[in-house]
């Protein structure tokens, strides 16, 4: 049961995207340039910090989300699953390795980053605009779980819920449209 | 030293806000509809929620400046000192010391705000407006302090700095504007 009145057909994030949409308009954006605007990372890369993030700040409803995202983008579902529960023997690339190491750490805290780290990812080829997205998107989505767990959204079950998102995140990307979320409870 | 290229005149946030600008956009417009847009929180009480959560992360940077941006609005410094040192004994409003709290537990964790807490908010008169918003600006102060911390911008030592960006806070808000900092290194 959330603490403020949501619409109960938008869980999660949605029904908070929906309850103030002046202040939702900007974290779209934002999230829209990181997660699918131009860059030398992958869509499916930066559903992967997206994910690493929010499962270690135990957000279920943005793990599952993310997750599902990373899954459609990626085509498989062994490396959402093993950059969350065995990273060491996630199939990405060792800059990949690196930069979620560092989105780990930043989700934790920023202080967490240390110089090793850092030069660790440049040293595996990581780009300085790289290293900046991948802390600003471990960033937002620090921001995402604390807002989304910090009221008390539901958090849907089922995983045809986050498959229908995931889908919706791949098409339509996170920018506000109409009916956006028409699609989203449907059996 | 910053893990990354930034402007060595622009310490802090204002390094990064420049480094990437088409980011620091949507993140500039939520910060300003969120801590001075139309609310029935005073300027001083959302800075107030800024500074305990920067204070919370330890982040040096924006602890520093929040506390000068709530000093100035507040027109004294005992208000920002006590919320971060001493909660039970400062001059705010029973109102703002549950929001405040609520504030505090969402740097921790979202999972961290139960029940109790916004019930007693509720209680002191706490509308559902201002509860979403002290979750908002908490999670948004989570993900400055990050960003700010995680790729190791420059944290000024004189107070004098923090006054110049105060007064600017408190003069242009926090959107962009030609000349921005000018005054910002000035003696």
């Amino acid at each position: 049961m959330p603490y403020i009145p949501l619409d109960e057909n938008l869980p999660g994030i949605t029904g908070l995207l929906n309850y103030r949409q002046d202040t939702a308009l900007p974290i779209r954006q934002l999230t829209q340039i990181l997660l699918r605007g131009e860059s030398t990372l992958t869509e499916g890369e930066r559903e992967l910090i997206a994910t690493v993030v929010s499962n270690g700040n135990q957000c279920r409803f943005c793990t599952n989300a993310h997750t599902a995202a990373a899954d459609v983008l990626l085509g498989e579902t062994e490396t959402a699953e093993k950059v969350k529960n065995d990273p060491d023997n996630a199939p990405v690339t060792e800059k990949m390795k690196h930069l979620l190491e560092i989105a780990r750490q930043t989700q934790v805290s920023g202080k967490n980053v240390i110089a090793d780290l850092v030069a660790k990812a440049k040293q595996a080829g990581a780009t300085d605009l790289e290293l900046h997205d991948t802390v600003l998107i471990a960033a937002l989505f620090s921001l995402y779980n604390r807002y989304v767990d910090g009221l008390a959204s539901v958090t849907p079950t089922e995983p045809a819920f986050y498959n229908r998102l995931a889908g919706i995140l791949k098409t339509n990307g996170y920018l506000p449209s109409a009916n956006r979320y028409a699609a989203l409870n449907a059996d």
